[in-house]
């Protein structure tokens, strides 16, 4: 076990008065473990006591070899492995349940009565999970500068006709490339009216002359993750994508500007959401401004109007304002992953955003 | 909404005495709506009621153009998901909740008092997706014969020296070729010790001449899924891989003369188990026979010595018996996927099995 990221989870347990808490998630569990434990289907669920009487119940069919630092307990697809863990549970005390937890388990074990009272335990593990510690921001700083090479790698092949899911496997391959395990999640590679709708599918579409192209894209880079996104134009811009784009660039800058220790998250989202507001596009500007990003691209705590926690240094998050002109068939996003320092915040990618990109066509 | 699919869920309901319930997961969504709807850590809820009163709960995100046949509500990122969804929830009776619901938006649905009872609702739902209908045996029908052709492509390359990560790759590389829309489970194929262990992850080993090759497979074909298992030898098998071999076959024989209408998945189990026990290998066989399959590669419904249901005409599931000699690096595992019809079954897979196959080296 990580003794320092578990002694930070037995304090906020204790600051909550919560005893007792099940892990379940593959990625909480590898954070404390260091161990990928994929069960697919089956239930696998290790269990957290403040006291440290700490046990990992998991199906007999991923068996252990090394010692993971906790006693495991091992259960068959014809025994009820939910009711074995429910031995391990103090019946009469609060148990913190994983936010991800299939229902179909926390059901049992509340038929079981295994618990007082059943609460939402990953609220604890993922606050404790948003403050990456040195080695934490030094993965993320590695996997934004690749991210940030197939960012440059990629952005030429906007302008020879591929179509997006194309593109989209461009993408992939460069991705696997420069040495990323695999995207962060599934590439956005999207053309005018595409790049225009912020939850538009990649489909066959082709981009023409004067489009915008958003690229929205991320990796993995032992096991933490990397999301940039930038716009660029094929063959040549508008005036109109000209006004966007500066608005939009100028929103991130802000938004930037105001990531730091001490202010509210709903305050960074503000910083930008208000510039493109003020320039009259607020109700283009459909989404928060960011997410926060580590072992997984979308980590629980959003950057956004609804979200009043006090930021803390060793904190990441992506400041991604957009303006969204169906209509027109104009999009433009840019992004760039920020981690909280002691008077500000280090911005993770470099690639540039100054100057609009009209991309040669082929 | 398919008419007749969401009928037999609320005959199944009204039986059960559960007049409510919600469905989360894209698949059974699909499964009813034919709509992909990935709503990814954001809620959506289907809510069902047997009086017809039925809604759809979705994050604005994810506008939705076509008529659903079902009235929709969106809430926004600032709003409260599932307090909305709760709006439409009869307070005083027992609620389904879908299995893969994950547990926070469980939790905050049991916090909101929106229900007398939770159960898991996904039990009536995966039991009316059990049985096929002549349209979806028929996409299955069409998804073997596909992958039996990607098992015909990949097994020339398991004695051409690729490591398994390389084999892996070319599966993916072919199974795309055919015309599949990706694989239905990530594929296992492991050379020797690998194919000796049934949850070995594939690494960078390669094979080498007398091994055995086991190649688990499977895409994805109009929604529906394939999975087809075949063991092949590296230049040569020796007469104790001839042994296994012949007695893993014979199982597999004698799984699919067991399946038929009327008799327990369980006995099904027990016709390949107690061959292989009668051989002296009983303990190497260490998983459940098989697994119902569909839209997904596992659905629910093992063939397993645990499970006593009865079978039905146009229940679909795998009949995959292995034995696993780790110490001697021998593994071999043949499966099939079959339909249930009224006086047996019919094996969807064709790809030949009765001879060993010894793959030339190049």
């Amino acid at each position: 076990m990580e003794t320092n990221k578990l002694n930070r989870i037995y304090a906020k347990m204790k600051e909550q008065g919560l005893n007792q808490m099940i892990i379940t998630d593959p990625v909480p569990i590898y954070y404390l473990l260091r161990k990928w434990i994929m069960p697919g289907e089956r239930m696998h669920a290790l269990y957290l006591n403040v006291n440290g009487d700490n046990h990992f119940v998991i199906n007999k069919l991923f068996p252990q070899t090394e010692d993971l630092g906790v006693e495991i307990t091992y259960y068959d697809d014809v025994e009820d492995g939910v009711e074995i863990l429910s031995q391990f549970i103090n019946k009469d005390e609060t148990i913190g349940v994983d936010k991800n937890w299939p229902s179909r388990f926390l059901l049992r074990l509340q038929e079981l009565g295994a618990g007082s009272k059943f609460v939402n335990g990953s609220k604890i593990v993922d606050k404790v999970r948003q403050i990456k510690d040195a080695d934490e921001i030094q993965a993320m700083r590695e996997s934004a500068k690749m991210i940030d090479e197939v960012m440059d790698k990629l952005i030429p092949w906007t302008a020879k006709g591929l179509t997006e899911n194309e593109l989209n496997a461009k993408c992939l391959e460069i991705t696997k490339e420069v040495g990323f395990s695999g995207p962060s999640f599934e590439p956005i590679t999207a053309y005018a009216k595409g790049a225009a709708d912020p939850h538009h599918m990649t489909d066959d579409s082709k981009g023409k002359h004067g489009d915008c192209v958003i690229l929205d894209i991320g990796g993995m880079w032992h096991d933490y993750a990397s999301d940039i996104t930038r716009t660029v134009f094929i063959g040549e811009h508008s005036e109109k994508q000209k006004e966007i784009y500066e608005i939009v660039l100028e929103a991130n800058k802000r938004g930037i500007a105001a990531a730091k220790p001490g202010v509210k998250m709903s305050d960074i989202d503000a910083a930008a959401r208000d510039y493109i507001a003020s320039k009259g596009y607020g109700e283009y500007f459909t989404h928060r401004l960011g997410h926060s990003i580590g072992m997984e691209d979308h980590e629980v705590g959003d950057v956004s109007s609804a979200n009043d926690e006090i930021v803390e240094v060793g904190q990441a998050f992506s400041i991604e304002p957009g303006i969204y002109l169906y209509d027109e068939g104009i999009g433009v996003r840019i992004e760039d992953i920020v981690v909280v320092t002691e008077d500000g915040c280090e911005v993770l990618n470099h690639y540039p955003k100054e100057e609009m990109i009209d991309v040669p066509e082929a």
